[in-house]
């Protein structure tokens, strides 16, 4: 294991200003001021600001922390409180992982083939809700919603998903497709997500328009977001892919390798890796932007659910228990942490329903 | 007809300051200043104030207009250019005209029942791309993308759809639901909108997490909002719904008369009317955050494609043309407007794809 990447944040301190920070090991450094575009307390104007600017300060914020900066600069984690890094535009959720689509495909559509006839052809996503994405740490309400013809309630089939998500610059202007080469270039890092998922609900509303409530009510993601360009160490050679994609998802740019841990109350539940990923970040972006669509700073692209070929590293409930036939869904009071030992990791409790 | 309601709009003569103006006939009136809430340029701080201070603004800006104001305030309407009145936070679209979505389902899945199950039982919705909405005039370029399998290029399949939408105020915190006879509260003004949409992407993609690429390349908007308490003398009861909808969503809250026509390159080509809808917004609004999403100012609900009973009140060509089978999608260069002779028009002209 390589040392932990820089990665940024915005913290405050007692209800204090909230301030830019980088990681160090057990403490948080205080970068507000190293650049000009670390000044208010977001990360939004930094994402704004493109890749040659992503690079300077990175190199600044590095060497500032070498330096060895001044104690007053220095924080212990465990006291500082962690927000939303940057204002989220759209977000997008992808469904990038073979095996998490086999899965979901064999237990919502038994009478159907799993995989629809479009999963190979493309990195088959769709528009989430960018208002109800929170920070780690931020509880997560059992929502309510119709389970089924007649049935309103708490949702039964509460699940989490292990996925990962990088946030973007602004792109070029609206109708002017990102090409897959150059996508890299307007990615600026990564975190941690669990797409929290109410399977009940989901089941019941998603066709023929795709999932809405059952996903609507939260998204978390961790706090630190790690530049993609401090990942290097961590990139991979991309899956093979069969058939061959179209041209205009060629090459197909680089994978990565991040492991990734599910615990419950603690206790070890499943793991998993960005490696199962049948498409890349690359190659989501270019799909996403190939129609003309415009991308702007804080926008979120997420994974889909990552899951692998073993039963040891499936990457929802849905998955893991057959749809609760083989185990239970979350129940109230449960603290799920999907953790990443190289991005950090992302924390929720799940608090009990509202009367309805 | 009544005469036409008050309309907020955000607009700049010369490439001057954006600044806040009313309709007034052919010109406008410049109310930048008029209340606190109506300095920026935008009206996203009005729409953030909430219920009151929109009761209030109304008042002040209805007494401003009719005291008859300086005519240094007051600018012919074709001498100014107009922009998005308020930043977009999350886009929802909802499908919630009967004929509409029966029409769909015939097409796209000929084998099965036109209406999912589903749909009677609660307002179906997905969400759009809120970062590639438009305003009024902006140029749509024809979105590239798969056709089908191994077939990239420009959409065949262009078409618009007849819509209208609203856009919210600040809601209460994430987790509380908004209580179906409380929607109208969060709902401070409606605008024409055309969710185009290119078909042969949309139904090659969208199994099974909905429509991505087929709709994200843009959705325009008419630029003047006219809030909600400006249309009292447009409400009709709702229309009776069959299976009754769960107590969520009732009582369902009232309806709305308001005519909406489209033309190509100034021909008339369908007409229609937010009275065919079957879910209300109220409806609409209770059920998005009936599982604890939260709203925020600017969100924007969309209708859906508003489809009469008869040939002739069809919201968009997959309709008309029963999918170009007796009629053309949209040629580059058409001009396609929807238009309310009370809420104002929405237009837009095709322009070529770029080269692949």
């Amino acid at each position: 294991m390589t040392e932990a990447p820089l990665a940024y944040g915005v913290f405050s301190v007692a209800g204090g200003a909230h301030r830019i920070g980088v990681r160090s090991g057990d403490d948080l450094v205080d970068v507000t001021g190293v650049h000009d575009l670390l000044a208010t307390g977001s990360l939004t104007p930094l994402l704004a600001a493109g890749f040659e600017a992503w690079e300077e300060t990175r190199s600044l914020v590095e060497a500032f922390t070498q330096a060895g900066p001044d104690p007053g600069r220095i924080t212990p984690a465990h006291s500082a409180t962690m927000h939303l890094p940057f204002a989220v535009g759209d977000y997008v959720d992808f469904y990038s992982s073979l095996h998490h689509a086999t899965n979901v495909g064999r237990l919502f559509r038994p009478d159907s083939e799993p995989l629809t006839p479009n999963w190979r052809h493309m990195p088959i996503g769709y528009h989430g809700r960018a208002g109800t994405v929170v920070v780690d740490g931020t509880p997560i309400r059992r929502p309510v919603g119709q389970r089924g013809p007649g049935d309103f309630g708490p949702s039964r089939k509460l699940d989490f998903e292990l996925e990962v998500g990088f946030v973007t610059g602004q792109g070029p202007r609206l109708g002017s497709p990102i090409p897959v080469a150059e996508a890299e270039r307007y990615i600026f890092g990564l975190m941690v997500v669990n797409d929290w998922s109410a399977r009940d609900l989901q089941s019941w509303e998603y066709q023929p328009l795709g999932p809405f409530l059952g996903k609507s009510f939260a998204t978390s993601i961790s706090p630190w977001v790690v530049p993609l360009k401090a990942l290097d160490d961590r990139r991979i050679e991309a899956v093979g892919q069969n058939p061959p994609p179209l041209p205009y998802l060629l090459p197909p740019g680089r994978g990565l390798d991040l492991d990734l841990e599910v615990t419950i109350n603690g206790k070890a539940v499943t793991g998993s890796n960005t490696n199962h990923l049948y498409w890349t970040m690359s190659q989501q972006l270019a799909h996403a932007t190939s129609n003309g669509a415009s991308i702007r700073a804080g926008d979120l692209f997420a994974s889909g659910t990552i899951s692998g070929p073993t039963p040891d590293s499936l990457g929802c409930l849905l998955e893991i228990t057959a749809n609760g036939q083989n185990g239970e869904y979350l129940q109230d009071g449960d603290t799920v942490v999907v953790a990443s030992s190289v991005l950090g990791s992302c924390s929720g409790t799940v608090v009990a329903s509202r009367p309805t």
